[in-house]
C-alpha cells in the first residue's frame, strides 16, 4: 500500500450543481418524476481546453463526492485519496477528475432526507424507488453542465462499478474508457440476500417509524445492525484472521455478553460511527438500486453492436461480496461483443475491501491503462 | 436425497432427564452453580443388554431433541429423520439412538427461558453463561442415568459436531467412535462476528428489554433478523442461484419496499417462522457458547496422549460457513496424535445446510463407518 500523502491535493472543497427544475423534473425509470436535483461534487486536476482529459470516478454504496484532499478542519482525506492525485494513478497533473455523491445519496444530492418541495418537509419514504440509471442519467446532467463531450474514463469500485457499466449502457459514445472494479453486471440472490437483511434491520428499529424521523433520532442501532453485516462481507475469512484472530479485549473470557472478542469490538464501533454520517432511509434506497441494477446478457452493449469504449475490469481473488467469477461473466461478454477489454483478477487477501487497500497493483494497472488510452485519438 | 418415510419411526414421544438438584448443582465452567437441569431428550431402538449399540446424536444451533419420527398431530418429522431410522444410516434395527436437547436451549431443557428456583420467574439473563463444556457435561449425566459406560459413537453436524470433538476432548475413554460433520475446533472471527451481528439484532430489538420479555411479546423483529443473516450463511452462492436466481414474485419491480425478489420472501419467511419456534435469549446463549468453544491445537488430545476413538470426519466443498479446511486442520491434528480417522470433503453445492441433506453420500459413509467400528472389541 502507498501511504497516502496529506500534501498531494491540500484542502478541497465540494461544489453544487442543481438541475430538473419545475416543470422540468427527471423521469425516472419507474415513471416518477423528481425535482429539482442538486448533486454535489468534488473536482480535482484541471480541465484541459478540448475538455478531453476528464475522468469521472464513482463512489461506492457509503461513498461521497470527496474522493480526495482534505477537507477543511477535517484529519481523514477523501475515499479515494490514495489513488486520486499528482503523481497517482488518476493523476490530477495529466487528468481532471470528477466524483459526484449519487441521485439519493445523504452527503449534499438529493436524496430521501432532503426537503420535499411539495411538503416543505424532508421526503422520507414520499422519495420515489431510483435506480443506477437513474444515478447515471443524473450524472449525466452534471458532465454536459460541464461542457465535457467524452469522458476519457469512468471508473469506480463495488457500486461505482455498477455506475461505470450503466454509463456504458447508457451513453458508450460519452465513454472512451471504462475502469469497473470488484464489480458485476447483477447481483446474485445472495448480494440481494444481504441487502435485504439490512434493510429489515433498519427497518425494524421502532425509530425508523415508516422513514419518518427527520427532526427525531433516526433508527440508529437498526442501521449499525445493517452496517455491521456489511462490514463481515467487505472482509474476508483470512483478512479478518489475520487482523483479529481469536484475541480477546481482556485477559478472559467475560461469561457475560460484553465485548469479548476483538472482532466483535471492531464491529459495534464500525456500527455506532457509521450511523453518525449515514442516513437510514439512503441506506434502503440505495441497496433496493443496487439489488434492481442488471446489465447482464445484451443490456450492456447490444448484440450485434460494436462499441469503441476499452476496458480495464479489475478483480480481487479473496473478494467474496463481488466474487470474480462475476468479473469473468463480464469480460466474456465484452468480448464476445469484440470490445477491447484487459482484466487482471487481483491476489490479494483483502476482500472486497481490496479496492480500496489494493493501492499499488491498481496504480500500475490503472496508469498505464490511462496512458494507452489517452494516446489513441 | 432418500425420500423420509413417514411410517419408518412412527410416533415418538420425549423424555425428560432432571438432576443436579440443590444441594449438588452443576458447577459450570465459569465457575457459576446451575440446578436443578433438566434435559429433554428422544431414544430410537432399544438398547442392546451389554449397552453397547447406543449412539448419541447431538443437534445443531436451532435443532432440538426430536432427531427423528413423528411426534403426535405433527406432519413434520425430527431433524435428522432421513438419518435415523430402520435400515438408515444409523439403523435403529441395530443400534440405540439417542438425541437430547442442549442446556440452555429452549425445548424442553433448561435455559434463559426457564424457571429461576431462586426468583420462581424465569431467568432471562440471570441464567449463567454456558459453554459447549457444559452441554456436554449435562448429557453426560444422562448417559449415566441410563446406564451407558460407552457409548458406540458420538454424531452431529455443526454446534452438534463441536459437542461430538467436546465429548471427546472431556471423555475420550467414553467414546468408541465419534462422527464429527461440518464443523470446527473453533469459530474463526468471521464465525464470531456472524454470530455477533445476529446478538446485536436480537438486543437493538426494544422487546427484548434487557432478557426480561417473558409473559409479553419476545423480540421477535430482531430474532428475525438474526435468523435471516444466519440462513444467508447456511446455504452457498450457488445454492441461491440455484433455488433463487433473481426471480420475482410479480412479473416485474414494484418500485417500493415490499418484497420483489423470490429470495427476499424466502428469508422473511424464514425469520418470521423462526420466532414462533424460538426463543431470543436462547439464541443468545447458544451463540455465545459456540463463538467460545475452542478445542485447538492440544485441547482436543493432550499431545503425547493416544485415545482409541475412531473417527469419520465429514465437510462439504461448498459449506462457507465452516469451511472445508477447518476440518482438515481437525484431521491434521487427529493424525498428529495418531488417531484412526476417515476424512471425506464431500462435493455438494448447498452450501453448510448440505449435512441436514446429502442424506446418501452420508449413509453410505457412515453406515459403513459404524459396520466396521460395532465390529471392533
Amino acid at each position: 500500500m502507498l501511504q497516502s500523502n496529506k500534501e498531494s491535493l491540500g484542502i478541497v472543497k465540494p461544489e453544487y450543481f442543481t438541475f430538473a427544475q419545475s416543470p422540468d423534473e427527471l423521469i425516472l425509470e419507474s415513471g416518477l418524476k423528481l425535482g429539482p436535483i442538486t448533486l454535489a461534487y468534488e473536482t480535482y486536476g484541471v480541465l484541459n481546453e478540448e475538455k478531453t482529459n476528464a475522468i469521472l470516478a464513482l463512489h461506492a454504496f457509503s461513498g461521497d463526492a470527496h474522493a480526495a484532499g482534505y477537507h477543511q478542519d477535517e484529519e481523514k482525506p477523501g475515499w479515494w485519496n490514495d489513488m486520486i492525485g499528482p503523481g497517482k494513478a488518476f493523476d490530477t497533473d495529466k487528468y481532471f477528475v470528477i466524483c459526484s455523491n449519487v441521485l439519493g445519496g445523504c452527503k449534499g444530492s438529493t436524496g430521501p432526507s432532503s426537503l420535499n418541495p411539495a411538503t416543505g418537509r424532508p421526503y422520507g419514504l414520499d422519495f420515489p424507488i431510483i435506480t443506477i440509471s437513474d444515478m447515471v442519467r443524473a450524472q449525466k446532467k452534471l458532465i454536459d453542465h460541464l461542457g465535457i463531450k467524452k469522458l476519457l474514463c469512468v471508473a469506480g469500485g463495488s457500486m461505482g462499478g455498477m455506475q461505470v457499466l450503466q454509463w456504458v449502457a447508457n451513453y458508450p459514445e460519452m465513454v472512451k474508457s471504462a475502469i469497473p472494479i470488484a464489480t458485476t453486471m447483477k447481483h446474485s440472490p445472495q448480494q440481494i440476500a444481504f441487502d435485504e437483511v439490512g434493510r429489515q434491520a433498519v427497518m425494524a428499529d421502532p425509530a425508523w417509524n415508516g422513514g419518518d424521523y427527520y427532526g427525531k433520532a433516526q433508527p440508529e442501532r437498526g442501521l449499525a445492525v445493517a452496517r455491521m453485516i456489511g462490514h463481515i462481507t467487505y472482509m474476508s475469512d483470512r483478512s479478518m484472521e489475520d487482523k483479529f484472530s481469536r484475541k480477546l479485549k481482556e485477559d478472559n473470557y467475560s461469561f457475560t455478553f460484553k465485548t469479548d472478542f476483538e472482532v466483535e469490538g471492531y464491529l459495534r464501533y464500525r456500527g455506532d460511527t457509521f450511523v453518525k454520517r449515514f442516513d437510514a432511509n439512503t441506506y434502503l434506497y440505495i441497496t433496493k438500486a443496487m439489488d434492481y441494477f442488471d446489465v447482464s446478457g445484451d443490456k450492456i452493449i447490444p448484440s450485434g453492436k460494436k462499441i469503441d469504449t476499452r476496458f480495464l475490469v479489475i478483480s480481487f481473488k479473496s473478494d467474496w461480496l463481488y466474487p470474480s467469477y462475476q468479473s469473468n461473466e463480464l469480460v466474456r461478454i465484452l468480448r464476445m461483443r469484440r470490445a477491447d477489454v484487459t482484466y487482471c483478477d487481483i491476489n490479494s487477501t483483502y476482500g472486497h475491501d481490496a479496492f480500496l487497500l489494493e493501492v499499488e497493483d491498481e496504480s500500475r494497472l490503472i496508469k498505464h491503462f490511462l496512458e494507452k488510452v489517452s494516446s489513441v485519438k
